[in-house]
């Protein structure tokens, strides 16, 4: 499928999860089956080489990351919410679009210098992510690339995310919020 | 990877998340190239025929569950917890191991009359696949197998599964809780 294509599969939803929000809704793309495997051969083509590990956010970034990991070859790291893994942790707290939050990685999971490709479905203001990428660096990983599907780019996300040295790309974009 | 040394790949870690619980932690095993890969082909070998659609149990459910259905070639449906997704939704509560809880799904997801393959890291007591069985079953999907990575069979979830028509299979089984 091409990009456009794949673009059409996105169900937009008003005013979630609150009023002036154009929620960029990926679920419908997924549930298709050429959409999904489309969007994972896309985010794979735009993946750097000797990627060593995937790192995808909890919960939708674990869709796509993986799904991507499978595709690349390598393993998967969950970027999880607060309290969720059963081992010591290392966490950030970051501002959302909407809302305030904690995540935290393993990060005995991490491969040394390695090059940990990030991924999520959707990228807005880009606090998430940075806070991904500051973790996965922390344990010690390789963070240069992040790749969404979605990128919002008026939100400022993925121009953050360069000055924080990680080139950021997307399948898709969609204007406004 | 023979499933002896996939098994080798899940960390169990005691106490959590409450005292008494050994948890078995599969982010040891996804975060491994070949571990990831072979539970994945393992999971595939398990699948029935015709499967339409893959529905994964959030959180780590999604992980097993994208892959999955990227290797069968169909599309993924997420089953969600409650107020995560952005339309009308139809849910279920159940009863966890530890403590209680509400899924959701979009019903309009799901193949009307297809097979809809449940998937998720593991069953312990098989509420939450139950819930997820039947609510895609008010959905209009056929359920009539559900995989895991992990069985604690002495939990009865597989058993529980079987009462209600859904045959449950894993990849490998731990004794105990």
């Amino acid at each position: 499928m091409t990009r456009e294509e794949l673009r059409s599969l996105v169900r937009t939803v008003p005013d979630f999860p609150i009023a002036g929000i154009q929620f960029r809704d990926i679920t419908t793309l997924i549930a298709d089956s050429r959409g999904l495997a489309s969007a994972v051969a896309h985010l794979a083509d735009l993946a750097s080489p000797d990627v060593a590990a995937v790192a995808g956010i909890e919960a939708r970034g674990f869709i796509f990351g993986a799904a991507l990991a499978m595709q690349l070859g390598t393993g998967f790291i969950p970027v999880r919410k607060a309290g969720k893994l059963p081992v010591e942790t290392i966490s950030e707290d970051y501002a959302l679009e909407y809302g305030a939050a904690t995540i935290e990685i393993d990060p005995t999971l991490v491969p040394q210098g390695g090059r940990v490709l990030l991924v999520d479905d959707l990228i807005a203001t880009g606090g998430t992510a940075l806070a991904a990428a500051s973790l996965l660096r922390r344990a010690g990983g390789l963070v240069d690339t992040a790749l969404f599907v979605i990128d919002l780019p008026e939100l400022g996300g993925a121009a953050a995310l360069r000055s924080a040295g990680v080139a950021a790309d997307a399948v898709m974009e969609f204007a406004g919020h």
